[in-house]
């Protein structure tokens, strides 16, 4: 075989007269009046190949080349005739005249044609994902990934951080009934875990003085399969010393904008907006809101709480809130059948209803507009900025409940209306979380974010008066309504460390069981830290404007179909469980 | 707390007269005649500071201060008097008088010194692996090592590689016993497997069109713990498609040149020397030859077959041959009781017995020096180009014993009179491996190196004539009497691929339940490739001048010390147990 001289999809007009040698795959062949025409595609693109009398053995070779048949192709690059010129594609003024093919591997026909537009059903692409891959829109979110990663990583080395590998195979942590367990062959009866994250082993490197750390690490959850989950993932993991919260923020910012600069060449602005949890929850339902558009939650609960709509006012009572969005301009767009089915959506959320009014030149219109006079009509309409043709829908529930239902509304309407830039990327930092939560089944506060959390210096004491307002020094990052991830600084002090553990719940022995190692490293001079850490599958299924994770993974798992290697883990056999010497008796 | 604006290590007398703020760990702390001096450490070096009158404040802090405490410094860089400077560390002719100090975290007192030069036993610094890793010459290797990968990605993205992340929870494959298993809990009942190598991955993705391909991968065996194997360790693993096999070593040839540039500044010269396997075994007893120094195998065989010493004469006549290394000038270096040592060393690799002569200006001496006259001395002296002074050792039995035992010899010879120049770094390539080796036990060939190796094309009709005589298209990549790694061209043809399993020993049904997926996979189009893999951990090792592979690894496993996270797995709880729902009876 020749050597090759080029990659089909990079021939152009500047090749007109160069002989060549290329290799790859049939795409397509057609026959034409004694000529016959092959596109020929490999990972960089198609160009058209011409056998003709000039060589009628290729001819004659030709005539038995089929679609995905491996080939080599020698010939010269020539001009097409202006009629043919195919503006589409970037070998669309160029054809190659062939001297000579080799057929290298033939194929059978593939199941599903290997081209972007093709619809095919998930399973036969996982099934089959060697060919699924095959098909451009798919390489090029692999290449896509492969330059992510390259990006991330020359950003993070020229600020001087280290890429340093942590082990796969660890100890077991206490929430460890989703992990993975790996039983040992070496130590009998005992087990390896596979770990949710790097969280202990980067800060073990900080107390190791390498204050700069990163890795692409792959992490594990032993959890049921979804489209939008993987038990196996890829973590961006950042973790430095002596830093600021401000300065880890600005430090990530800057590594963004790199990133969508160098791969997307899209410029993002810095600083990037940063909102308060609190305020996210308030103005969008959510805390991770999609801030490209808007169709903002209304508090009204003041305005409403003394009307004579009981639902309204005994939701204000009893402790609950009244929100409305403004769907502006749709009055007249949605019927009382679509608003029913509104209605049935929000109800996913535990909303009991969905309260709407239509603003007319007259006023309000709808059920409920009769329980809403003077004064009251107006505070609504100005809170809301209603005006003749808009549509105001209302939620009166717990806190939490219109939050999570107008939230949920919110983003459905947003879609549905196209009133969301696809083509803009939003990034967000959410601030000031919480640094617990209050179990009510569990009697007790667990940990918003983890237990290494570090609070605000100023909120420290507040912990033994009043733990739910104390605040975290912690910060999500989010992009286009999706948490890509989130990080904080850390407790690097034994006895605060200590204290956080007994507010969790842990008695002073099962915290030393557990985190023994982490507060004697805690003794040694540990220097105040931080990091980061973001999905890569997911941070590339947004870049690549997929829907899928999967699609982001090269050979994810998957629940039904049979994917290659991957799936449905093998019966293990009798000799390899003689060799794992489980002595378990369940 | 001020922000950080220098690194300890990078002030210079350049800095002289600005206002610093450091931050970092005490080094040590010496009072001298009312002042303190103070060293102080981050990762990037120390730099001494001077606490005295001028701060009186500081001063009573720095009487608190301790080894190891975690400290903020204010101050300004002056030069150190002439008499003072100390030309050993980079900023030896400055130090930072202190305005201002603030104790971050205190210390209890290390169980080591945090210096390269201290004598630790490996189990302490594994147990106190965060501060064992604080020692400069632990962060340089790391430092080092995430050089290095930096690097081999920077080449291989702009030869237009793509890093692709393949599954590390994987279906189990043949020679499962040593694999890691790992139980689902989503599916009951069944395990996957962790990879020993993603090279059935890669594979794939050469079917899938990705032509080129590379990652660096963790890979696993659940095997017994030595200091020069760990359980997981990291490979670059890389394949192509349309490569022949010069190209591919050409290839990896460039990237190992560019790495030991960039990051050691070295030059090495191309091409690689390269060696056929029979030729490394011939002259070096070894198939990962050390070619930095001579001491070579000299074949006797045919000179000593007729000699009256029945040994050698008998190991001749019964297939077998003789040896002989020339340690030259060393006669008198080695008394009888040395080489008794060295015939007990021998005896590790089955060698029955070491004979000898010494070479004087008379002729040759020793114990079976009175077998050989006339035209045999002379034979010998030529062969082994025997001078007076020098000293002959012989090993005669079968060959693999010969090789094995004089090669180990060689290399403990070498180190032991100084012949290895260790500032050199020797690469070398050894090809034409055999692709079957015939296993007497098993009474069957197996793989020389795996059964997707491809044989060369002109010897493929061998297969069914003579197996032992196929030649792999397959290479290692040797450095300084090490394996790097290796690799191979594949097989891409599903019938040239049955046929390798068959001679392996497999049934139709067999390789079909095993490997159905890549023989049907085969059957859609594949083009010829091939790879490399290299062991990161050793590459590391070498170039960082260590001897010990867990020294390149920051949480390593061991088989006695309590490591942290890594050691001793835990014990799997009842409760991950039924969550396990393993159901095995054993």
């Amino acid at each position: 075989m020749a050597q090759r001289t080029h990659a089909c999809g990079e021939l152009t007009e500047q090749h007109q007269g160069q002989k060549v040698v290329l290799k790859g795959w049939v795409q397509r062949r057609r026959d034409l009046g004694g000529l016959i025409f092959v596109d020929v595609r490999d990972r960089t693109g198609i160009v058209q190949v011409v056998f003709g009398d000039q060589a009628p053995e290729a001819l004659t070779i030709a005539d038995k080349i089929r679609s995905e048949y491996v080939v080599e192709i020698e010939g010269e690059v020539i001009l097409r005739d202006e009629s043919q010129v195919n503006p589409n594609i970037k070998t669309g003024k160029i054809e190659v005249v062939a001297s000579n093919i080799i057929i290298i591997n033939e194929a059978k026909t593939p199941p599903f044609a290997i081209e972007d537009k093709v619809e095919i059903n998930e399973e036969a692409r996982l099934k089959y994902r060697y060919l699924d891959l095959r098909r451009p829109v798919m390489y090029n979110t692999f290449k896509l990934r492969s330059d992510i990663t390259r990006s991330i990583r020359n950003f993070l080395q020229n600020e001087s951080f280290l890429e340093v590998e942590t082990p796969i195979l660890t100890k077991s942590t206490p929430e460890g009934a989703r992990d993975y367990l790996v039983p040992s062959r070496v130590h009998e009866g005992e087990f390896y875990a596979l770990p949710q994250s790097p969280q202990l082993f980067k800060q073990l490197l900080m107390v190791s003085g390498f204050e700069k750390y990163f890795q692409i690490a792959r992490c594990f959850r032993d959890e049921d399969l979804r489209a939008d989950r993987q038990p196996e993932f890829t973590q961006v993991d950042i973790e430095t010393s002596f830093m600021s919260m401000d300065e880890i923020i600005e430090m990530n910012e800057r590594l963004l904008q790199t990133v969508m600069k160098e791969v997307m060449d899209i410029e993002i602005q810095l600083p990037l907006q940063r909102m308060p949890y609190k305020e996210a929850m308030d103005r969008y339902g959510s805390d991770k809101p999609d801030v490209r558009f808007g169709l903002e939650l209304i508090q009204l609960s003041e305005i409403v709480k003394d009307s004579s709509f009981k639902v309204f006012a005994q939701a204000v009572e009893n402790g609950g809130e009244v929100k409305a969005i403004n769907v502006k301009g749709n009055a007249d767009n949605y019927t009382r059948k679509d608003i029913d089915a509104l209605t049935e959506f929000v109800s996913i959320y535990g909303a009991k209803g969905l309260a709407w009014i239509k603003v007319t030149e007259e006023g309000f219109t709808g059920p409920i507009a009769k329980f809403f006079e003077g004064e009251i009509v107006e505070e609504i309409t100005s809170a809301t900025n209603a005006e003749s043709g808009d549509l105001l829908l209302f939620v009166a529930d717990k806190s939490p409940v219109v939050a999570a239902s107008l939230g949920a509304l919110r983003m459905k309407l947003g879609k549905e209306l196209g009133l969301i830039d696809e083509s803009q990327f939003a990034f967000l930092w959410v601030t000031d979380w919480p640094l617990l939560e209050y179990d009510e089944e569990a009697g007790r506060y667990t940990a918003a974010h983890h237990p290494f959390t570090r609070p605000f210096d100023e909120d420290i004491e507040k912990m033994d008066t009043d733990p739910a307002a104390v605040r975290a020094q912690a910060y999500d990052i989010v992009l286009n309504g999706y948490e890509l991830g989130g990080g904080s600084l850390r407790i690097f002090e034994r006895d605060l460390q200590e204290k956080m553990f007994k507010l969790l719940g842990f008695t002073k022995e099962e915290a030393q069981e557990q985190f023994g190692f982490l507060l004697e490293a805690f003794e040694y001079g540990v220097p105040p830290h931080g990091g980061l850490a973001f999905g890569l599958d997911r941070f590339v299924m947004l870049l690549a404007g997929r829907t899928n994770l999967r699609d982001t993974i090269a050979f994810p798992k998957t629940a039904t179909a049979s994917c290659l290697l991957t799936d449905a883990p093998s019966e293990v056999s009798p000799a390899q469980l003689k060799e794992l010497h489980l002595k378990i008796n369940n």
